[in-house]
């Protein structure tokens, strides 16, 4: 078959969850058992050339499987269809799912309906980098302004920023392009560590953490507040007399607080000099950002993770609400949303430091802000993107982060393939991994038990 | 068994879909051809009373699954729990479902989960009602103000609206209750009406509609505008020369414009008088309805079907976006949720005119007018419910509409039970209905072809 007869001829899905709530990793003030999770799809095609566009969308358990069936009702939007034309315009895709007006009600453009497409979006784009031979962000930084354009959908921007105010920005970040690409290869892109400030952690760990991620040559870390405010006083001080006064120390409440709370909490906390305060309230609150904004600067104002779309995000840029914008690759939907958000984030002059962690969303998200330095906002100024070392084994090209920053990518694609011994073993609730895990421990729900067994490299009980 | 002892012992799902797109019921700028859908749920319990709870989610179609699937997942918050303690006490499952910190990452409180969450929310509500022989308006009507305050979840919400300006505005609601009641019960709810103004229905189906709806007592209808300006123009000036000039006719653009769009199609209408401009925008894009609202006075802005939460909500009030609050029975978290946006508009004093329509929306929203009516906002002035005279048929229960009025139901619960021959009929796709149609319709989809088979009472082919 020539290859420009080839078609997407179908939609795997996978639930696939790990057992991350056994160790408190990721435990935060809202989120104090996660079991990091993937709904994973893979677009096969017919094409001699045997790729496949991998895509999946987080969660943290349960509902993993609600997220699994999203994504496969919109496998008739993409089965069938040719895969050079998806490949050449992935805003087909794009413009195709959000555009169902029967799913639309479901939404619009947020929550699960709206991953779900996020998650088959950015396989295209997967399948599209892996075809070009590229990694996606120099597929990206490659391309023409006018086509990036074409692949942004402006509605409900316009007021914020329209197409041509689009196209100067993409044109300017074509200036001293080389250099910078250079620059990224040699130096990587910078990073943050939340690795040591999970609250589940007793205070020792906190500290050798902490300790390690500055020997690392970390110039940031992030330590999860909100719970108490008493523990959280202790462990700012351990953590700040650690690192010393030079490296940025965030702070992240994960949506735990009024706007009151947070106003009053992060003064009891400023002693500690915290760089920002993330999800201080509902991401939801736009007016309640902005009003914290107010009251605690110098602090900054963090959030973006759980923002469903770029609507919001242009609003609480509009609004003065953020001083850092934190997107996510798998929350939005999908590589064209994350575009719209990247330019109205360099319309209005505010830097790009992503939400990464969970499974595979390090992997994703430094293609984003590797394009957005080489070609979009140019610089890497005051950004930094997450790094947390959770779950990269599972990738087939796993981040590398060195001298605390990631390393430029050259595998080609979207760094999304997981391992397929992962895959299978790890796939709920039938892989070999919750098989083995059932008959180990008895009681209504394994994942509430907790477990010491060995286990080999993909966590099997030997 | 003695009755305290009883407990929820099941929860029953159904995926329902109704053919609507054949006949253009229901079509407007953004949602074409919507296939009226309910994804169902009955909570059995084992009391000897065999009383059920019954609630859902209002979709148009495609993705009924998937909200199906998003209440199965709910199911073991709620299946073995006492039936009297979850009906003294609603907000419990409300607490609880909203709380699960690992489905919370798939919204947080929006889309797909949280509707999910309102559907098993109102079941209980329903349940609480029917055991206590009242219609759920004239339990929340009864209820003590301090019991309602704690129903509500004042998270994110204290920055505009405390528990105790709660109290207040619950307990000022109390004074001249049993005089509203009496004319509550006497005259009934004012309602509006849609029904002549769909999109898909010619000039002359639109002047006789309308012309029935002033001669039936409806003081207010709706026109679907955004799809064409030239259309839009001869559309309003057909309706307005039928109506008069005295009737109110409100404008719904479904959220088809961008802010600068939305200035000047509704400036373009304006020599009709249009009462409110119905969502003109994103519902997630509170500053631009703020900006659209500046602009388009002294036509009044109304949003809030597709309104996720009481955050959104509680904005839209800070932010002076909206003269009128649209709050849907079924969008949010259910009855708790919706008691929190009811004491909102109340504080800011801004009138709820309730969306409805669909499956079953005017059945259940009736009930929170009701009670807002006779327990909170102490008036009618300005306030109408939707109607749209849409698949009511398929209720046990359902809305009576004299002289323009909603009458007030007796009917003990939330006037959710479905006819259970409705429920098997048009469960797809195996029920009757969609068994029969598939046979008699050759093609990839029945829904899409058109179908002039004479039908029975249930729609099932002759």
């Amino acid at each position: 078959m020539s290859p420009d007869l080839a078609r997407i001829i179908a939609m795997d899905t996978f639930d696939v969850r790990f057992p991350t709530s056994r160790e408190l990793d990721g435990s935060d003030a809202m989120n104090p058992d996660p079991d990091y999770s993937a709904a994973y799809l893979v677009l096969r095609t017919d094409s001699p050339d045997e790729l496949a566009g991998h895509g999946f969308t987080f969660t943290i358990g349960r509902g993993n499987d609600v997220q699994v069936a999203a994504i496969e009702a919109l496998r008739s939007h993409v089965v069938g269809r040719s895969v050079d034309e998806l490949c050449a315009d992935p805003g087909l895709v794009s413009r195709s799912l959000v555009g169902d007006s029967q799913l639309r009600w479901l939404g619009p453009e947020k929550g699960v309906m709206h991953m779900a497409i996020g998650a088959v979006v950015n396989a295209v784009w997967d399948l599209a980098a892996k075809r070009q031979r590229k990694p996606l962000w120099k597929l990206l930084a490659d391309a023409d302004p006018e086509w990036l354009v074409s692949q942004v959908d402006f509605r409900y921007l316009t007021d914020a920023l329209t197409p041509a105010e689009a196209l100067d920005l993409l044109r300017r970040g074509k200036e001293g392009r080389e250099e910078r690409e250079d620059a990224l290869l040699r130096k990587g892109y910078p990073a943050y560590t939340t690795s040591p400030g999970w609250l589940g952690y007793s205070d020792e760990k906190l500290a050798r953490l902490a300790r390690e991620a500055v020997a690392a040559g970390f110039a940031q870390i992030k330590l999860k507040v909100g719970a108490d405010l008493d523990d959280d006083i202790r462990r700012c001080r351990v953590a700040r007399s650690v690192v010393g006064p030079h490296v940025r120390m965030a702070i992240d409440a994960n949506q735990r607080w009024n706007v009151d709370d947070a106003v009053a909490w992060v003064g009891a906390l400023a002693e500690f000099d915290p760089y920002w305060i993330e999800e201080p309230t509902s991401p939801d609150d736009i007016l309640g950002h902005a009003a914290i904004r107010d009251a605690v600067a110098p602090v900054k104002v963090a959030t973006g993770e759980h923002v469903q779309n770029r609507i919001v995000f242009k609003q609480l840029l509009q609004a003065g609400a953020i001083d850092v914008l934190q997107l996510d690759a798998a929350r939005v939907g999908g590589v064209n949303e994350n575009l719209g958000i990247l330019l109205l984030a360099a319309k209005f002059g505010v830097p790009v430091c992503p939400h990464a962690g969970g499974v595979g969303l390090c992997e994703l998200v430094q293609h984003l802000s590797m394009f957005d330095y080489v070609a979009l906002s140019r610089t890497t100024q005051d950004r930094v993107i997450e790094y947390v070392d959770h779950l990269h084994e599972h990738f087939t090209a796993p981040v590398v982060i060195r001298d605390g920053h990631y390393v430029a990518p050259t595998v080609p694609g979207f760094s999304a393939d997981m391992e397929r011994a992962s895959l299978t073993a790890y796939t709920y609730p039938d892989g070999a991994f919750w098989v083995a895990d059932r008959a180990a421990v008895p009681g209504p729900s394994a994942a509430e038990g907790s477990d010491d067994t060995p286990r080999d490299s993909l966590g099997v009980r030997a």
